[in-house]
C-alpha cells in the first residue's frame, strides 16, 4: 500500500448516507482522506457516521472546507468525476488510464452534488475529468458507486499483483503419477466389462478418458474418493 | 454491446433494497437478466421495484425460483461471489480475469445472502469463484457494489473500446502556426520590456515559454483570448 494515495473531495453533498457510503467505499480500496467542500446539511452528520459502519474513522476524520479551492490546496492533480460531456478543454480519463496518473502523485478524485453534478467552475479548477465508462442508455451512477468503481481500479493497478487463481489449485494436487493410476484402474474395470467395442476405437477413447482425468485437476484425496467410487461400481453388478 | 450477456443470480437475498440496487448497478453496464432464487420476503418486493429506479423493468421482469440449480439450468458457466477463501477445490478469478471468459458463453454471477454469503454447498455448483481484490482488512463489500464491479469490468472489456482522451482535445485545436503568432505577440512584448537580460539566457527563455504554450493545448478561441491579454497587459504599462 503507497504512502500517497488519492483523496475523495466530494462538492456540496446532499444525503449523509452517500457520505457514509463513499467512506465505506474508500475504506473497502484502502483509502482513507475524505474531504468534504459545504455539505448541505453541515457537519457532523448522523447519517453519514452510520451508513459509514467500519469506516467510522474516515468520517470522523474527514475535512470540511468552504470551498473547493481549499480542499485540493496540497493537491498536485485533481479530476473531476463527471459524466456529462463538457465544453471545457481537458484532457478526459478512464478509471483505466486514470489510475497510472495516480501513482505517487498528490490526487484529488472530484465528486459533485447528487441533483446537478460539478459546475463548469468546479470542474476548472481540475486538471482532467474522469468518466466512468456506462452502457449509453444509463450513465448515472451513485457518489457511493464512482467511489468503488475507482476505488477498484485504483487499488488492483497500485497494490495488488497477486492472481489467486494460480493459488487456489496448488494444494494437495495430485500428481501425474497418482492420476495415472487411477486411469489404469478405470481403464482395466472397463475393459473387464467389455467397455472397449473395438480395438481401433480403443485408444481414442482411452485419450479421452485421459483428458478428462488431467483437466480436472484432481487432489490426491479427489483421487482416493474416485478408486473408491470405481471399486463400488464394480462391486455393485 | 454482445447478445450474449451474463446473468446475475442473487441466492436468498434478504432486504428489497439491495435487490433494487444490484438491478440498477446491472442496468448501467447493458445486463437485465436477473434471477433471484427464493428471496426472504417473497417476490414482488416493493422495497425493491423503489430501489431500483429506472431499472424497473429488470425488477418487473426478474425471474424467481425455488434453488440455485434451476436459477442457473440454462447457464455454462456459473462463478461464486465470495471473498471468504474456501476449501473447494475450484479455479479464483479476479473480476478481471474472470472477463475474457464471459464472452459469448452463457455465464451466470451468482451472489449470496447479506448476513452469511454463499454456503460451501451453492458453491460446488458453480465452475469457478470470482474474488473482488480488496484492501485486506474490509474485503466485505455489498451486493450491489459487487454487481457494480463486476458489470464494469465486463463492460469495458467487452463493449467498450472508445478511449475518450483522444477525442476531447482535437476539436478546435489551434494550428501550430495560430500558437506561433502567439509565441511570436509574447517574445515581442517581453523584448519591448528587456524581459531578455543576456542574449545567451533569451534562447533557454524562449524555448521554455513555448515549451509552455505547446504543453497547453490551446484551442483557436484560447489563443485568441490570450492575444488579447498580452495586448491589454501591454497597454496597462
Amino acid at each position: 500500500m503507497p504512502d500517497v494515495r488519492p483523496c475523495v473531495v466530494l462538492v456540496r453533498p446532499q444525503m449523509g448516507e452517500n457520505i457514509g457510503a463513499a467512506a465505506r467505499a474508500m475504506m473497502n480500496f484502502g483509502l482513507a482522506d475524505l474531504r468534504l467542500v459545504a455539505p448541505r446539511d453541515g457537519w457532523p452528520n448522523d447519517k453519514a457516521l452510520e451508513m459509514s459502519a467500519h469506516a467510522s474513522s474516515i468520517i470522523e476524520h474527514a475535512k470540511v472546507v468552504d470551498t473547493l479551492q481549499e480542499a485540493i490546496a496540497d493537491r498536485q492533480y485533481s479530476f473531476a468525476a463527471t459524466a456529462r460531456s463538457r465544453q471545457l478543454r481537458l484532457p478526459c480519463y478512464t478509471p483505466m488510464t486514470l489510475q497510472p496518473l495516480c501513482v505517487n502523485q498528490k490526487v484529488a478524485w472530484v465528486f459533485g452534488p447528487e441533483n446537478n453534478g460539478l459546475s463548469n467552475e468546479d470542474v476548472a479548477y481540475c486538471q482532467g475529468i474522469v468518466s466512468i465508462p456506462t452502457h449509453t442508455d444509463n450513465a448515472s451512477l451513485n457518489i457511493a458507486q464512482s467511489v468503488v468503481i475507482l476505488g477498484y481500479q485504483w487499488f488492483i493497478g497500485t497494490c495488488y499483483d497477486v492472481h489467486p487463481s494460480d493459488v487456489s489449485l496448488s494444494e494437495g494436487s495430485a500428481s501425474a503419477g497418482e492420476v495415472e493410476k487411477l486411469f489404469l484402474q478405470l481403464d482395466a474395470a472397463l475393459a473387464s466389462r467389455h467397455f472397449y467395442k473395438t480395438s481401433e476405437l480403443q485408444p481414442v477413447t482411452q485419450r479421452n478418458l485421459r483428458t478428462i482425468l488431467s483437466r480436472a485437476q484432481l487432489s490426491s484425496n479427489e483421487v482416493k474418493l474416485l478408486h473408491g467410487v470405481i471399486s463400488v461400481l464394480q462391486r455393485s453388478n
